[in-house]
């Protein structure tokens, strides 16, 4: 491909009259550089971006912190941040922190410390207090989606709302048995406890607060089935209604009941949070968020913090709407 | 956070000395070296990225582009890319380039012509014929996760094999009639063809050529969902055996059949290719593979390829590996 010394030898400049006429930095007449800018495309050159970045002090790079990539909300945000970044011409590196592994610490210890970004997208992260202020001592704009934004602007459902309307709908129903299935394990997120407790609100203000159950489970399909599958097991104790802590833990428990000939919803009503692409599949009922529009709305908000970085920080909260399919029903007497 | 100035000043040299002396190019006596360097450690200095690349020629960075995230392979690949780039200090840009987007056409027209990489791994790409092109003008180094590998390095498993396996399992358990769902969309990708030509070649070399038969689906859950749910409708029709071309496809026809309450494997048996996370949960016989694994070995390819460019391309093509579960069993008679 061509280099500097190509277009300044097709222009008639110097190198450095090249260089500035195509960084934008230092003075170069006009003539001077619309002749430079013909010559980069004429030859097809595409400046390093080494040289650019020490130029204007910008990286056109954006850092992804994120725990997970092999779950459909992340893999989701992630193609949201991804398609906006790209509509600005912007580059996306990915750092990838499994909570408790040595990789994690080394992205906070050392990768995120060299700065090859304009600024950082925390996805669904609950760092640890010195991971937290090893992001603040960077100095670069961050914007958190999911989390608890202590420190940072934040794009996320509101969670606790979701559960709370998830379970009213099961309420509403006519459904007092009613078992929260997620959570509680050995990395609990912040948005599994928020969406607890909108559970626990939700049953308590209906009087039913002696019926609160939470039974624990990984947050992911096979995790909902294991946990339903015992919970189904025993008919006396069975739950008329499961509110799953998302769609796979929802769904899980849906193949969990039919495994064991439970009709859905005719003995058992499931509901679940995301409006996951298996939800139509098992005609779910949740309560629906758009991950990629989060991802999308979590690029603006920083591009904006890094143009300004005196912006106060923003807290978007959107709230989940109700999907009613056929997996809930009143329950059967 | 320290620049290189306060470094320079804590050592007492000046700072193209310090910066010298911390880039590793042109001379320093290793006095001043080792004082400038204990500075930068006590003032916690991490160099500018941009400047180490203009000095060195490297940018530290492996691009990797990839079609879809929100799929069980891909994501693990990633994974496993990441590990081991996290490992030897490098950082990942991420494309993510979905057939026939906007967004995939400046990712091969812009984004990767500014070679902000050392190399580049490319999963699961099917360039068209000027994409192709453009990545081999790039003139960096480029492994291929699964693909053709007409101009770069592949690691793969042997898809032809998986497949065959796979139908010559049913058959060594007696079946005939056996059905192979996915693939023909509108991308229909490299792997699910040499799948299809392996069950194919098992059919035909078992002279069950007349008994082939091709159902076509969406590659993801929903997708062997519908394709089962339609082919097993018709009992006077129906295949006594499905390989579905991955597990999400297999997985869902496994669900289709028992919301028909055809029994598996009583009356249907189902095998698949991936050992996905869910296959252990719906008890699925399959092809193993560990995406993750070649992530790592794609990783360990291009670095060899970056630090010796002239070393020929390498084709790592794994067989995966039968897994024996309890989807699959001698027909029903």
């Amino acid at each position: 491909m061509a280099g500097i010394a190509d277009v300044a030898a097709r222009a008639g400049v110097s190198k450095a009259t090249a260089s500035r006429a195509l960084t934008g930095t230092g003075y170069v007449s006009d003539a001077t550089r619309s002749r430079v800018r013909e010559a980069a495309e004429e030859l097809g050159y595409v400046p390093s971006t080494s040289a650019v970045s020490l130029a204007t002090g910008r990286t056109k790079n954006v850092g992804v912190v994120m725990p997970y990539l092999n779950r459909w909300f992340f893999a989701e945000v992630l193609e949201g941040i991804q398609e906006s970044l790209l509509a600005k011409g912007l580059d996306l590196t990915l750092y990838d922190a499994r909570p408790g592994t040595v990789g994690r610490r080394r992205i906070f210890d050392d990768f995120l410390a060299r700065k090859r970004f304009d600024g950082l997208i925390a996805v669904g992260l609950e760092p640890e207090d010195h991971e937290l202020e090893q992001l603040t001592r960077i100095g670069r704009p961050i914007v958190s989606v999911v989390g608890t934004g202590e420190s940072t602007s934040v794009v996320a459902i509101d969670d606790d709302h979701a559960a709370r309307r998830a379970t009213e709908h099961l309420i509403g129903l006519g459904h007092t048995r009613i078992a929260f299935i997620g959570g509680a394990g050995p990395h609990w997120a912040f948005v599994d406890r928020q969406r607890l407790d909108g559970y626990r609100s939700a049953m308590t203000a209906a009087g039913l607060a002696a019926e609160i159950r939470h039974v624990a489970a990984d947050v992911s399909l096979p995790g909902g089935y294991a946990a339903a599958s015992d919970l189904l097991g025993d008919a006396q104790a069975r739950p008329t209604a499961i509110v799953g802590v998302c769609d796979e833990v929802a769904v899980g428990a849906i193949i969990a009941a039919r495994r064991q000939g439970i009709q859905v919803p005719g003995t058992l009503s499931v509901v679940g949070i995301d409006d996951h692409e298996y939800a139509e599949m098992f005609s779910l009922t949740t309560l629906r968020q758009v991950p990629r529009e989060q991802g999308a709305a979590a690029v603006a908000t920083l591009l904006a913090e890094i143009d300004d970085p005196e912006r106060p920080r923003t807290f978007l909260h959107t709230r989940a709407r109700l999907i009613v399919r056929t997996s809930t029903a009143v329950p059967d007497r």
